[in-house]
């Protein structure tokens, strides 16, 4: 922590990585030009073509897969420091609705609006956005069946619980309001809890820790 | 009935407009050309500029017009064939998977992809997206009011089911597979179906034709 930490000492390739990932996820990954992202990264071009021989079709994977990891790395504090999933998954909605604010609607989902775009058109790219949501099905899956869900039934919850972040995520930014993410914040919460209550033995008493 | 419709009597602007709105919904807005949507509908280049001469955003704002009323008319048929708002709900949800598998997990929401890639880059596009998708909330409101909910909690409950749906549609097609739209569902006819049920009034009998 002596040393500033000025632009030039974060590497090229890094810089061009970050770049284009923010691009892809705030207009799309066919808007976005290398000519922008060389820009934006304040990179030559030819750097771009350097450290992604592959072009943009491998920067936009990079983009997918780093986008991946950083969503699960928040879920995965979140999750960490929260009592209880209901709580967990109410904070992640909550920090959703307060960046789509802070950020004018444009930061959401670092990987939903390629996703959409690609889907059916580069099974390379449709593969790494399917990564991403896998890893993030999966841990929440992990934590619906440490909380006591059959496992089919926690993938399905996750599925639902995700399914609301990412239509909440197009509806307000669409909107220009987080009332769709408050409401589908509440109606996750409720699915999650209501499946805990649902899988709780019989006239057990409340289990520690989820009455807070 | 008489004559087949042959391709050259649908009008060259409808079928201009009707290419678009296939090529924004399955490819996106940006990665679709003039170009290719003159070869796709089968018209000089020239008459895109005639038909529409504010050229792509004008396309796509009238293909975002255009699909926000397909997809609510769509709603609205199945409501009123519907016994209750449950089902209505229901029968959506399981014909929108169906269409994913009889497309490979082409067709689906017309407003999402383009949506999601204008909300920050095109005011013009995003008003577009919005009013579709406020069509779609405002008749799921209604419709939910009609069924005995406050307005406020109609209205929550319309963003929620709306976004199971977009998320559904979006984890869908990134996963080529129809389990989330599936699960995504059962969580909307389940939020439907408690709200309803806590709005009836207490100790009343089960609303004639819900128990279906």
């Amino acid at each position: 922590m002596s040393k500033t930490r000025a632009e030039q000492t974060v590497p090229t390739r890094e810089r061009i990585l970050h770049a284009g990932a923010e691009l892809f996820r705030r207009q799309g990954y066919a808007a976005t030009g290398l000519k922008q992202i060389a820009a934006e990264s304040k990179a030559p071009l030819g750097s771009i073509y350097h450290f992604y021989p592959g072009g943009k079709e491998q920067l936009g994977e990079e983009a997918l897969i780093v986008g991946g990891r950083f969503f699960l790395a928040l879920y995965e504090q979140i999750a960490k420091e929260a009592p209880d999933l209901p709580t967990a998954v109410d904070r992640f909605f909550s920090g959703a609705a307060e960046t789509l604010l802070e950020t004018s609607f444009a930061d959401a989902c670092p990987i939903a609006t390629v996703s959409g775009e690609v889907a059916s058109t580069s099974e390379r790219l449709r593969r790494a956005s399917e990564a991403a949501f896998e890893s993030w099905l999966e841990a929440l899956t992990d934590d619906g069946c440490a909380a006591g869900l059959p496992p089919q039934e926690a993938r399905a919850l996750a599925q639902q619980a995700l399914a609301l972040l990412e239509g909440a995520f197009l509806l307000s930014r669409s909107l220009r309001s987080v009332e769709p993410m408050d409401a589908c914040g509440r109606a996750a919460v409720k699915l999650v809890s209501d499946a805990l209550d649902a899988s709780a033995p019989e006239g057990a008493p409340d289990v520690e820790g989820r009455s807070g």
